[in-house]
């Protein structure tokens, strides 16, 4: 049964495996939406596209902004385009939850990368309370690798949550930096930061490159610090002009090493595996969720308690342990 | 019955209730044990002081690392002490997955405050997979609350979901910020960081003060095009210098007066009434995640599916959907 022009889940596959874009567009919005009623299409075209899956690197592009997270990816991204790479762009979108702002603005920044045939730049939307950010990049990458597209990469913000989240669906992570980048160094000092697989120091032309140097050197010294990687894997400092498109090949040489190395030590696999028990754990969060709010019986209950909470008649903990127990009780409360 | 050395909720509360200092610390170590035994007693805890909670004024600080934020609140919270008010400073600790990293070290940086018997300093740990950093750090500041601290002190980074978690459960909302506060300012553009009540640019003193006056007046046009708050309120800039304790009075005269606004206007308690429910919410999912991970007819299934999804036999949201049904359809799967 078709619902809201919305194609069958072959329709879709077929469409992606042989790189539609419109319908790989129109999967992904599927993908991203938050109606329940697209949610069991969208988890069956995932689970459709499966087999052609995996054949891709992915890859973490982190830092504040300001850093020029954009600029790199365009640059970067049509520098791999141009070695015949199939590339797609994705962004974990950390906007807040009070004025749902988004950095969307983002992908108008990307022009020359989304003007080419062999690029798919897409924006992720703001996370709903039963959305989860992270499963649906995590979905639309794979949307993206049945498309046949074989980089992908994920961009984020170099702080908090977001972060965490992109580094544990990628690759390999490379966080961009600018000279004189003493926040950065910090939050990776006090391990705010997750630690990079790479960092690059963006902007390095012109009369900045005085302070470029200096910060390669001080940023190199305060690596060494670090304690050696579980993968064996040492975090080297890169420096790169995106403008003027400047070390961006030394960078993807270094990236293609890396994929060399883990592969042959089978850390490659091992990661991918770890990051699809965490992803298990994620869906399972989230399907509590949507059982919990979407059992009708405890409706009332809920709206009861929620104005005793707000009047301060009952603790936000007593009722929340009530409402969860109520829960509980009920007989198979499935949806 | 007593374990671990634990006290009574009785003994807890009395202690707390008459500011036993050594208690109030015990209090908050049961509180952040992620033991499960350790669980029903903080709830009971938690529950039983509530009747002496309230009474403070909750103030949140934000700013990335390197802004200064311990020296501020350790100057400011020296004045605040010098007025006679008790504070307590907490800190939500978005430490990274890998690192298991912390900002524990700002501790010993609010030297002079934490020497003072009107205040209480303490840092929250590390986050579990079961945790919630900030179900335990508000459960922390209703203690202090009940131990008769009259302004709360919540820290976090400026950026990314802690921020937004510590904005969730303040009354009033400060953003540090740096001469040629670049950063900032994107970020607040682009509504990837809250907007503050207000912003104080820190390091106002000698060869800075050029710059600080500059950022002011940017930061101040830049604000006067963001949306208007619902509750009323203008963002406005101070400056200040932490290490001189120039401004803080300024500061603090301006958060009084938003305090005096916003209880006449029934917005004060309006947001904390909004603030129980979004807290009852975050209980209540908490729960349920307990609530299947305890289940022990399930620990076989999940076992199983988690080595199937590890070896790529089995897709992590195919994983997923089965186990929850099948938790689901276990009657009354009570813990």
């Amino acid at each position: 049964m078709r619902r809201r022009n919305r194609l069958t889940v072959t329709e879709y596959i077929a469409g992606i495996v042989k790189n539609d874009r419109q319908i790989l567009s129109q999967a992904v919005t599927l993908v991203e939406s938050c109606l329940p009623e697209d949610r069991q299409l969208a988890e069956e075209l995932v689970e459709g596209v499966l087999p052609f899956t995996g054949n891709s690197l992915r890859i973490g592009v982190s830092g504040v902004p300001g850093v020029g997270k954009s600029t790199f990816i365009d640059r970067f991204g049509q520098m791999l385009v141009s070695r015949e790479y199939r590339v797609a762009v994705l962004t974990v979108d950390p906007s807040s939850a009070e004025s749902k702002g988004s950095i969307l603005g983002d992908k108008t920044r990307m022009e020359q990368l989304s003007s080419s045939p062999q690029a798919f730049i897409r924006p992720s939307p703001s996370s709903g309370i039963l959305g989860g950010v992270s499963a649906k990049t995590r979905e639309c990458s794979l949307l993206c690798e049945a498309a046949g597209y074989n980089i992908i990469i994920i961009e984020t913000l170099g702080v908090g949550q977001s972060e965490t989240v992109v580094k544990g669906m990628v690759d390999f992570f490379l966080l961009l930096a600018l000279a004189g980048a003493g926040d950065e160094l910090q939050g990776l000092k006090k391990g705010i930061m997750e630690t990079p697989d790479m960092v690059v120091i963006n902007k390095a032309d012109g009369e900045n490159m005085h302070a470029v140097n200096k910060a390669q050197i001080e940023l190199k010294e305060a690596l060494h610090f670090f304690p050696k990687k579980e993968n064996g894997w040492s975090t080297e400092v890169f420096t790169c002009s995106s403008l003027k498109g400047i070390g961006l090949e030394s960078i993807w040489d270094k990236i293609q090493n890396f994929e060399m190395k883990m592969k042959h030590a089978g850390t490659f696999d091992k990661n991918r595996a770890l990051q699809q028990i965490n992803w298990m754990n994620e869906q399972i969060f989230l399907l509590l969720k949507i059982g919990f709010y979407s059992c009708k019986d405890l409706l009332e209950e809920i709206n009861q308690k929620k104005s005793m909470v707000q009047t301060g008649e009952k603790s936000a903990l007593s009722a929340a342990r009530e409402l969860v127990a109520k829960y509980h009780s009920l007989n198979s409360p499935k949806k």
